[in-house]
């Protein structure tokens, strides 16, 4: 990493098929990888102060630059410095480009070849982002990593619409590097494609010939099978320049981790641990556990017995369930720390596996896990 | 204190009038008073964990015992060994004798001299609570002060009421007294006698003779003004024994502590720091904020500028007013540490103040923030 770099990314370990242990530094820390993102949407991981993300073993967050730009606005956070700044959270940031929410989320979208008009779904006020307004927003935000603004069809389009619309994000990449001029701030390629092999091929070298200093993969997560998404992950694993980091977006339950890894996946967000602690589910090694069962409400095991969280260290199930029934916030930040917790864990379980080549174990554990529910 | 005494208080240092420093001894820990006890009312302070809570510098907390008995049920908290390894809180506790609650907040209720039948105001069910009923749910709790199981008449009650209640309160207390028996938990008496100074002088006479280890005051912060209330404080200051330690249940505001600090009293409870931080309000150097109002949506500074919880060091007025509308838990637990280290910093400035001469200096500036409102 030279000193105009803002991360700089190094293989450490190369395991089994394309899984590898690596380190990603930027300039408010270093993230070991494979690492899996919390997401903190309105710039906040729901639930938890920054030191308890912190505690969770968490080395990086996500910020939505959709639901940030709408609430509270650019102005405000710009003044507090920026959202490091804004939220308390001094480690790395990645932000999206908030393309993804503005075609899941908002309300009377219109795509053209220039940007996207869309209603906001907090309270229907007209927007229009477009390629050099993400940049402008996330350069704002100061996160460590931005993300392209990018078109991302749903799962059971076409090819030719997703070629058009993979044509439509390449386009945009190239405006988002014109635009982009943040120093301290690393802007990631996203490679579309959707389910059609030789798509996400020609869209990787596209995106490749750009020279990102990071790739993301999108368009998965969206509604397709487990196996059309190894399969496209399958292509993409030794299509990928090996020096650079690799992202895929919107992954998942502790399986799809783990199969992800195994095709040299370094880093990974999903909402499923904090969404299921709000609805009150636990991940352990026994596989998820609804917490408001009545079965747990004499309970008295700590949610996963093999946990070195806090939780685990003071809590019983029972109360856990106690807090639940009486509807206590503290179940909430208890589960989400919890479920935190309980993947950064497995993400160095993950690690540890890749040195000591035995990754395979962990995914059939993980797999059977899976098959109970 | 002895190594049969459960509790042991000592004064430290006589201020002006009858304000005094000292300290409260326990098995689970040591209580500086002037002391402020937050309410955990369902086995939690809301929204914070108990590290959290021992962070704002709270040396105690509160359980009630109609919460606890309703939901989750002694079964429970008694399997987990009582009330500090079901909550994890490792400090001491103090238990209400449910009998505000069962006045307050359930429905058809019979009172007799054997006890009170209600309905559970959850799910409806009958009960009965009587004074030998209450000890054993607050000896099983294990909390280190239990209070006597006391009927607390209305603000409004005529003399001859409150003398018949207060009758019954005595009565019921030397069932306390011989229902009790747990050996780390002290037995609080409560002096009811409502706004009638002969009839508080009476009964503070009756449990004297009775030889508890710490008195409470019951029966105020029911609806009674503040000179009532100081009136009767007035009447209590030198009739309470010296080397016991005095609570006064339920207050209060800041500037209701001071005025009972100044009349002799040791322990305070009050949920209205944690209330008032569901409800968006922060108690500040400059009097209570509602962060919800828009001119704080672009208020850099944080909450109070003097103070030294991590609330403060991290996070603006901004910040918390955007959570505020984006609906973020955090925001209640941002606004709950805060109030209730403001409180706990406002306990601190009492001591030193009385050890230094100048309480009334503190309560003409609590008075002047008071009056703003």
């Amino acid at each position: 990493m030279t000193s105009n770099t803002p991360v700089s990314f190094e293989v450490l370990t190369e395991g089994a098929d394309h899984a590898r242990v690596g380190v990603l530094k930027t300039q408010h820390g270093v993230i070991p990888t494979p690492a899996f993102m919390p997401v903190g949407t309105q710039g906040t991981v729901k639930g938890l102060t920054p030191e308890q993300l912190r505690n969770t073993g968490s080395a990086i967050c996500l910020g939505n630059t959709y639901h940030l730009y709408l609430r509270p606005g650019t102005d405000i956070i710009d003044q507090h410095g920026g959202l490091h700044s804004f939220m308390g959270w001094p480690g790395p940031i990645l932000t999206d480009s908030g393309g993804f929410q503005v075609f899941s989320l908002s309300n009377l979208r219109k795509v053209d070849d220039d940007g996207v008009d869309f209603r906001s779904h907090i309270d229907g006020s007209l927007h229009r982002l477009t390629p050099e307004l993400s940049i402008a927003i996330q350069q704002s935000l100061g996160s460590d990593i931005a993300m392209c603004f990018d078109e991302c069809p749903p799962a059971d389009a076409s090819q030719s619409d997703v070629q058009k619309s993979m044509k439509r994000t390449t386009a945009w990449a190239d405006r988002c590097i014109q635009a982009h001029n943040a120093k301290g701030q690393a802007l990631f390629g996203i490679i579309q494609g959707g389910l059609f092999e030789d798509l996400r091929i020609q869209h990787a070298k596209e995106l490749i010939e750009m020279d990102f200093p990071g790739y993301a993969i999108g368009g998965l997560s969206v509604g397709e099978s487990q196996s059309d998404r190894v399969r496209i992950l399958d292509v993409l694993s030794d299509k990928l320049p090996f020096e650079k980091p690799r992202y895929l977006m919107g992954v998942g339950r502790p399986i799809d981790i783990i199969e992800a890894v195994e095709r040299g996946v370094d880093m990974m967000d999903c909402v499923l641990p904090t969404r299921n602690a709000r609805m009150s589910t636990a991940y352990t090694g026994e596989g998820r556990l609804n917490i408001r069962n009545s079965q747990f409400r004499s309970d008295l095991q700590p949610l996963d017995k093999n946990c070195d969280g806090f939780c685990c260290q003071h809590f019983s199930r029972a109360y856990i369930a106690h807090l639940i029934r009486a509807k206590e916030l503290l179940a909430h930040t208890i589960l989400t720390f919890h479920n935190l917790r309980h993947f950064q864990r497995l993400m160095s379980e993950i690690r540890t596996a890749i040195r000591d080549g035995n990754l395979a174990q962990l995914r059939i554990r993980e797999e059977k896990l899976q098959n109970k529910e």
